[in-house]
């Protein structure tokens, strides 16, 4: 579940080993911190788009008095890798046998399917039962496209997406796994 | 300064310096949208980051009680423009004579100079006596490196700078711009 601003919601969190004591999105933006350290790529998460109903100036700077989180339209995560874009999601879920696509908002879809017509690099990065994969946003557009269940198998993840192998530091070096699919010398 | 999504805020408003960049950004916006629209390209204003203090939640949601805006490690516009990573700024001056660098932190600069160094195209517009110019980033950084003052003279802006010429909608068409600099045949 994704909390923007690393403000967490006052609930027991379950410790297992996919946990490890971190989510998804904090250990995303751990690898995101290594490769702009090591000038790898440019990859940022974008802020969570918020509307503001009330404000006042302070010594400081204009501060937010109210304020409300609204749905993002794009992907949480866009950047520059190798000279191309990409834009990416990153998903956690609990449930043991599928991804529900409610997880995505209809018009990240869409968006999704626009990146990719503008030849850019698209996927989700999607935790399930400890174990993360990246699924290529041509494979989720034809999964949406070929099926009317609202939730992707974990099967489907299985056959299609690729596995991404935990490290040491950062935790999950998904670049490597963006070199071997879209960067490959013999494609 | 920047509300997002249209929430205005309810107080009597302030005529400084940050303000008049709205314009612009109402324009650039405007330019924006309408690119994704017809389909051209996909090119989003980043949400301004906060930082929250405080927070409670709603039926409706998660609430913010109090928070702040914290400043850009970035540019304030990212997308995706005929396969390339394209990323910008946008800003205003009402000084007649130069644009001081002031009103970009030393950050964004930096993060500029690793856009360019990671092949992607970076630039700024800068709207100053009425004229909107697009300055690429490499002529900025060039300046930079070659110039102890710390400001653009106008003459800088009319020698390297590209003029955007108006329109009527969007009123800045500026990737016609972008095409000529970056997309033309005989480069």
């Amino acid at each position: 579940m994704h909390y923007p601003n690393n403000i967490k919601k006052n609930i027991t969190k379950i410790t297992n080993y996919a946990n490890r004591g971190m989510d998804l999105e904090s250990e995303i933006n751990d690898s995101n911190e290594y490769y702009i350290e090591i000038n790898r790529a440019l990859i940022y998460k974008k802020p969570t788009p918020i509307g503001i109903s009330k404000a006042s100036y302070t010594p400081h700077g204009r501060k937010i008095d109210e304020g409300y989180f609204l749905a993002p339209s794009t992907l949480d995560y866009n950047g520059l890798y190798k000279g191309k874009y990409i834009e990416f999601e990153a998903k956690e879920t609990q449930n043991k046998t599928s991804f529900p696509l409610a997880n995505i908002h209809n018009h990240q879809i869409l968006h999704l399917k626009k990146v990719l017509e503008h030849q850019g690099i698209a996927f989700l990065l999607i935790k399930m039962c400890g174990i993360l994969y990246l699924l290529k946003g041509e494979d989720l557009i034809d999964f949406i496209n070929n099926n009317t269940r609202k939730s992707i198998p974990l099967s489907y993840l299985q056959e299609k997406g690729y596995l991404i192998k935990p490290a040491i530091h950062p935790n999950y070096p998904y670049l490597d796994t963006v070199d071997e699919i879209y960067f490959r010398k013999d494609r």
